[in-house]
């Protein structure tokens, strides 16, 4: 998408054709930063200290990291150890597997003097995929944003709540849940966009806010605890967010409340979506709340938090008395049961399994 | 209750017997800074400034505001005056007006000479009502925690989670939602709190985790995300909130955010209880969502946050890219249907009418 009316992707192949650039999306808002990555290490860095975050980003951050690993050494015993390295530094995120058994899975047969191009060549594949995918869910998700406008009277725009980051910065390029948002934008659709700031790491204060506002789309910062209210009082025509997992009965682990704005959408008839490339369908699973486990970060994120000072400098402050204990899920999961439905490349679907099978005949399980 | 053992309430009269001091909430949990409250204008200042919060600790401090503008000025014309001053200072908590009113009722009727006096002495003795009361409130709720506790098994602690500061600094002394919790744990009942961040004031953050803290009571801070995934997996026995209002069938007007947690406590089968001294009670309005106005506070709350740096100065940071705009809630309304039982300082009762009036028979309606 477009910063500044300029075209960026959020990670791309150097000008020396070799290393790989990305934006150090933990400065901003507040500062626009560029870091190159020359080796497996860089990437792997690049996704534990999340300068790069979003399941499809991280994906395609761990494919162009294993493609830099095999440029300095291409050996079977090295990508085993680049694939170990790149998985560990975000144990959760289910397409950062896949994206690595793609590349590896591609290059194993190879010759060791052809596996680095074909790395790179792969990664680069993985990229312009997750661009068309996501392009696909905002076309999908488009049409019901336009039926909500259909059924609106006035000129009042159509408010769309969402939660944490599923734009452009957190895929390649359009972004999942901020597809839809850009694609209605641009079509000359009155959006207006309520971002939840997104505790403890603030991905909507900081990284929602600021790719909305650099692509021109009008939003609102609320706090977390702000949602069900403005849902009460028919604030919110829909609920559009992210996932980093989904079962495959359509239960969604995404960030941490995401679960409390589905009770909310519930309880109040504002019809909530998840929007999601099928990569990050765990077709493996079934019970998000029993089967999938919850990441735990450090406690510093809740009693510490980064901002701009007066002066501009980035520093953070801390928030609570000193030594105060806290615990951080990243993490919940939405039970299917509260997803008005699931929008994906393919279409939208109701969250469940023979919905997502309706999407996904291959998917489809042998009878027994 | 005890501040590293010395024992505190929260507003009281100063040694020269005329002027009275509170502590400026504004600074913990970092800086401890007592205040010196000298006539109605610094009083008001305190409560609109946010100094003082808290539904009981706002309706003294305006009592004694009120005695302070009476010392200076004793006139029909000057006391109609500090009552519209002090009302302005925060049109939503209920218990002001009633504050207000009381003393007013009281020292019209005097002679000029006698207004100042009284009024300081009904202050007093509003001060030591409200003490009475959040024991009494304490008490209720302590039987509820034993009453958890005898159905736990194992050693586990009872976990309690809350939200925004319903505690002694919220009051003049004991807290409302935190009164069970300091009677549980002074009778030896291992309780552990999950004290909610609370944005964007982060009042969870800094004053009930200081609060608990300084008292030796075992908590752990969590974003406001996070209650939901907790009730989900188990780690919640009870909620245990604050109100600062609530209508006669038991509609719960409560600091942003509370209504999510509700929502959470029916969906996981967790008691969610709300505690409130009878003052917060507005027995005019029936039907809090369509009737209680919600304030609207500053932008600034949400796009800046106040902490500690480095170097121990306490500062602002912003959060969100320049100019960004925001929307900020302070409250939300959570409907009777969601709360287990109010716990007032007559006993514990059902959330509605029935249940409240049956405890305050003096408001019972005459048939029509």
């Amino acid at each position: 998408m477009k910063i500044h009316g300029q075209q960026y992707r959020s990670i791309w192949l150097a000008d020396d054709g070799r290393s790989v650039q990305i934006i150090d999306q933990t400065r901003l808002p507040h500062d626009f930063s560029i870091m190159t990555l020359r080796d497996a290490q860089s990437a792997a860095r690049a996704i534990r200290e999340m300068w790069v975050r979003g399941a499809p980003l991280i994906g395609a951050t761990a494919a162009y990291g294993m493609a830099l690993g095999v440029y300095n050494d291409p050996s079977d015993q090295a990508i085993a150890g680049y694939q170990e390295l790149l998985l560990m530094a975000r144990p959760t995120a289910v397409n950062l597997r896949w994206a690595l058994e793609r590349v590896v899975g591609r290059i194993m047969p190879l010759p060791k003097e052809q596996r680095a191009a074909a790395a790179y060549a792969e990664a680069a594949v993985i990229c312009d995929e997750d661009v068309a995918i996501n392009s696909a869910i905002g076309n999908h998700g488009l049409e019901l944003i336009k039926g909500i406008r259909r059924n609106k009277s006035g000129k009042e725009p159509v408010r769309i709540l969402t939660h944490c980051n599923a734009g452009w910065l957190a895929t390649v390029d359009w972004g999942t849940a901020l597809a839809p948002i850009y694609k209605a934008h641009d079509a000359g659709i009155h959006v207006q966009v309520w971002v939840d700031e997104t505790r403890p790491r603030n991905q909507g204060a900081t990284l929602t806010a600021w790719e909305l506002g650099a692509h021109g789309v009008p939003f609102d910062l609320v706090v977390d605890n702000a949602g069900g209210h403005l849902m009460q009082h028919g604030a919110v025509d829909l609920c559009l967010v992210g996932t980093d997992r989904t079962t495959k009965r359509g239960d969604v682990c995404n960030k941490i409340g995401t679960y409390l704005k589905a009770l909310a959408a519930q309880d109040n008839h504002v019809p909530f979506y998840v929007a999601l490339p099928s990569p990050t369908i765990d077709w493996q699973i079934d019970d998000g709340l029993q089967e999938i486990p919850i990441e735990e970060r450090g406690p510093e994120e809740v009693t510490h938090i980064q901002g701009k000072a007066s002066d501009g400098q980035l520093l953070k402050v801390q928030i609570s008395p000193d030594n105060t204990t806290a615990r951080n899920p990243a993490f919940d999961v939405t039970p299917a049961t509260l997803v008005t439905g699931l929008i994906t490349e393919r279409g939208i679907c109701e969250a469940s399994e023979d919905g997502l099978v309706a999407l996904f005949p291959e998917h489809t399980h042998p009878a027994v």
